[in-house]
């Protein structure tokens, strides 16, 4: 299915921006096909392989914060024009993005461009103590997360840690995580900027309406 | 390949453990099943699931500094037996351990109950300043991390900060990752055990003999 999308997104490329970005493209699709075929090394006997382009034109710069979630799930902070190429590599189908401002028009250029959906739960990033997490809004944010048709997605917010960490947390609940693993893998990310508030609403978090929507259907 | 894998292990299983562990086992494979098939809720129409076991029962315990890599790469601290349900829901077919120290009996168990294959590379895990990282063994440990045939997989030393650190980190250079972001990640999980011996090694680890065995051939 992902296969089919890139050769969707790429025929769009080669239509919209002709044919410089379609074959970069292609070199990505390379990238995914031949990492699905396996990464075993030539045999002895194969022909050289064609030349590529330098290590350094490659060099792939992740967002901030960022790291892979589950399969077809990864979280990050906001990513920048820098980040783009790496995006591309992940052949995503959608972002969800959980900040209330506006998507930059970088960014909202570069999803159009990738054929890549952009779902925005506008959730408010304030500080202790005043903080007031829409549990209702988290839910539906895990709907579309864990609806297979969204994925390859990325979760991000501003800074990757608490609005993002808590929607991870709560996934990682319906996963059956146990509390100090959800608390862990949360720490990591906000490191010292953790907030016990978030802490308390990933604890209190009501995943019985949404056991649908996990694997094991507990 | 992971489901045929996953039937002979069940039968391995219903032969040697009888009808209780094999149960179990189904369960697990309709985790995977059903994750792979999407996370759509069903239709209205659907008759009811057959009742589950609470959910308590099914609380999960990933090992210490538990975190996906990459489809099918795992990372994590030594796991312990409270974390073995977990590691089974991984579906694993290998263990690549970083450590010279000899593999517990329990955990040698586990393994062999399960069909997963034990990759041991006995790095010493040194404070600074005698450190001594075997470049070649890395590189002999990302040849099987990377074969296909060897995943899904969980690398693990004993905590997963410095000997798992290094691992990924070389890994993140060959998928072309900048420094700065393997760094990033490498401290995410070090934190205050964070090593400049370490950052050193990778950035100085080369890895143009490996070249072959990533998917971009760049």
């Amino acid at each position: 299915m992902k296969l089919e999308t890139m050769v969707k997104q790429r025929a769009v490329l080669e239509e919209e921006q002709g044919e410089e970005e379609a074959m970069e493209m292609r070199r990505l699709e390379l990238w995914k096909h031949e990492k699905r075929d396996g990464f075993h090394p030539p045999p002895p006997t194969a022909a050289a392989p064609p030349p590529m382009p330098a290590c350094d034109e490659a060099t792939l710069v992740p967002p901030l914060n960022f790291a892979m979630v589950d399969d077809g799930i990864f979280r990050s902070g906001f990513p920048a024009a820098a980040n783009f190429r790496f995006l591309k590599s992940l052949n995503l189908r959608s972002i969800v993005y959980l900040c209330p401002e506006p998507y930059p028009e970088t960014n909202t250029e570069f999803l159009a461009k990738n054929g890549i959906k952009l779902h925005q739960f506008g959730i408010e990033g304030r500080k202790e103590p005043f903080v007031n997490i829409p549990d209702e809004k988290i839910r539906e944010v895990l709907k579309v997360v864990l609806d297979e048709r969204n994925q390859p997605l990325l979760i991000h917010c501003k800074r990757g840690k608490h609005r993002t960490g808590c929607v991870v947390g709560c996934l990682r609940k319906l996963q059956n995580w146990c509390l100090s693993s959800v608390f862990d893998e949360y720490q990591r990310f906000a490191a010292a900027k953790a907030r016990s508030t978030d802490q308390r609403f990933m604890e209190l978090f009501d995943i019985s309406s949404l056991k649908h929507l996990t694997p094991s259907h507990c």
